[in-house]
């Protein structure tokens, strides 16, 4: 019998999984993907590694960092850059602070409105960490590109994570993101100062900062300059908006711009909902993350317990201190909410304003999209109120 | 008694200010502020000069082509670079397809809500224009300013308009967006093609695509680089968001930033409010215009006449072909909206999409702020409808 187990575990391709912190909640196991309660989120301006957000599309790598390779090679060109992990380390070190998000992160608040398809992620598919590495306009640079030349449109990311058939995870990016002096992207081989664990990416991940975490490609191959995106399914076929009208039948994903950065998003962390909130002084506690993709800040964030008819500013707990257009870390702010005499319950609603003064829409109604991303309608969350005895 | 009339012209500081089409509608006079009939924006996806909103806090002030000076000084440094007319036309001419915007379009939709201070705007305070001239990128090169250095953090514009006590005009752009390979910021001298018309900025007007009409400064006189922002009152204690519960009372203009880029918006141009509209068909013609800051495009308008249920995509009749984040002008668009038999009113909505998938705030209610600024809630037209006999 256990004998069989093993067997069974080999056939898997799953079976070299890393093991993972127990208070990581599965979306799905195989592939694994999982995050933590929100209340976590809030606790630490830097998430911890073994409590962020894991979202894998296929089985982790078993990758020998002695043995490692990215491959680097342009559209029309014979020439391959072939470079160790030892070379990436060579480059100047630059660390960006930065928060990732899931395309699909608080999908579970649209799929209440309609069924979408897609994991069932709550509002912790986020988390926010120190990433250091290689800049990947040096990397290019060195790999005799000209990176002011605008000579290719994308540039390609390629997992060493694979499917059956031995297709590896794919997504593209626009090559002036890639290059640009702002941009910031790097090649990354730390999170918040420890080689990156395997979940997120080990040895080698592409850090996209300001855009959806699907194009962050993790455990890095290859990279590729092309005139043309990314022909992989995450590119082409999923990872897209639509009009809350648009059904199965008569979607075309060609009619669509794969999702990179990302719009302005909050979400309230504590309370939760249909928690029991403890009244103090006539006010109640409330606390969550902001966060714009494109480099934007937050600039404003409003809660409100009584459907808009207040608007109560929130104070900051935890802001990096860059301006837009590389503000690419999240905000948690508190907020405090007077709540009258009597008042039994209440839906707290928060929203986000960001330096371009985007803010949030208000209801999943009219954002409602059949693969459920870009879930950033307003936080609607329901509590209890008692009073101290 | 026609004497009497020409002295009292002459001590009104307005009295030189050029005669304008009569279809521009004054939200005043003095200064001069107007704009076109909505209807007509559609009409064309180039603005015609003529017809193109006007907005002037100060008198049009009357500069002679051969005497015009542009100042360029550096906070800390001596030297001033002194810049005529022709010297600025030397420079490689570069041409930029970009919407401007006042931060107050649509503010009469907001003031139903509550009472706004402000000018009353409908939705034609936006237009799109073809704007050339020598890059600032170019400019500040040839004045000794190492553009990739960030040694400044503000550029200051200052116009050639003052208020009785000699004040300019003024304000300011973070110095990355003045400089940036592809932030495409002009020193412009004709708008589309002809020399830049008096209402507009004659000779010289700082063009600053994706962002707000308040920092394109008219009839330039002079640049300042600088550690700081502009101390105007235009960038300091105006063009400013607000929390909606945020009063005359409580507002301190420190805590917001100085609006830059733009949210996204679109608005309604055909048919207007309470118009009556025959059905063909089945079906109803809406048209209208959408626009992104900070260089992002519209990916996709929405149309409903039924309060969201459906929504139906618009087809877009002009739009620029230039990528994000150097798409600078607005889009036209076109809805066929289907009405079910005996439907005698329906309210229409509009809501645009860009290409960081922000989409517009649902209804002013929740984006209120008191000086009535970024007024970007769906734009709902009421109207009615009949049959053809
Ligand atoms: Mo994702
Ligand atoms: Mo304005």
């Amino acid at each position: 019998e256990d004998a069989k187990e093993a067997i069974k575990d080999m056939s898997d391709p799953y079976h070299n999984d890393p093991k993972r912190h127990k208070i990581l909640k599965p979306a799905s196991v195989k592939p694994f993907n999982a995050e933590p309660p929100s209340s976590i989120l809030v606790d630490n301006f830097i998430t911890p590694n073994d409590l962020f957000y894991v979202r894998n599309h296929l089985p982790v790598p078993e990758i020998d960092p002695e043995t490692y390779e990215l491959e680097i090679e342009f559209e029309g060109k014979t020439k391959t850059v072939i470079l160790s992990l030892d070379d990436i380390k060579k480059f100047p070190k630059h660390t960006v602070t930065m928060s990732i998000m899931c395309a699909g992160n608080r999908r579970t608040e649209m799929t209440k409105i309609k069924a979408v398809k897609g994991l069932g992620w709550g509002n912790a598919a986020i988390g926010n960490a120190q990433w250091t590495g290689a800049k990947l306009r040096d990397v290019l640079t060195a790999a005799g590109y000209d990176v002011d030349s605008d000579e290719y449109k994308h540039i390609h990311f390629e997992g060493l994570d694979t499917d059956p058939t031995s297709k590896p995870y794919g997504a593209s990016i626009p090559s002036w993101k890639g290059v640009d002096k702002r941009g910031e992207v790097i090649l990354a081989y730390e999170m918040n100062g420890v080689p990156i664990p395997r979940d997120h990416g080990y040895p080698i991940r592409a850090i996209v900062p300001g855009v959806v975490g699907a194009r962050n490609v993790k455990w890095l191959g290859r990279i590729f300059l092309s005139s043309e995106e990314s022909d992989s399914h995450w590119q082409q076929n999923d990872y897209k908006g639509f009009s809350p009208s648009t059904d199965w039948d008569t979607v075309d994903f060609t009619k669509s711009p794969a999702i990179q950065e990302l719009p302005v998003i909050s979400s309230i962390c504590k309370p939760i909902a249909n928690q029991t909130v403890t009244v103090v002084d006539g006010h109640i506690t409330v606390q969550g993350y902001a966060w714009s993709g494109g480099g934007m800040k937050i600039v404003r964030v409003d809660v409100t317990a009584d459907g808009g008819d207040t608007w109560h500013v929130a104070t900051f707990d935890g802001q990096d201190s860059n301006d837009p257009p590389q503000h690419w870390a999240w905000t948690l702010w508190t907020a405090k909410i007077p709540i009258p005499d009597g008042t039994e319950n209440v839906e707290l609603w928060a929203k986000a304003v960001d330096s371009n003064y985007n803010t949030q829409p208000e209801s999943f109604k009219n954002i409602w999209n059949l693969r459920g991303v870009l879930s950033n309608a307003y936080h609607r969350v329901p509590i209890n109120l008692q009073r101290e005895k």
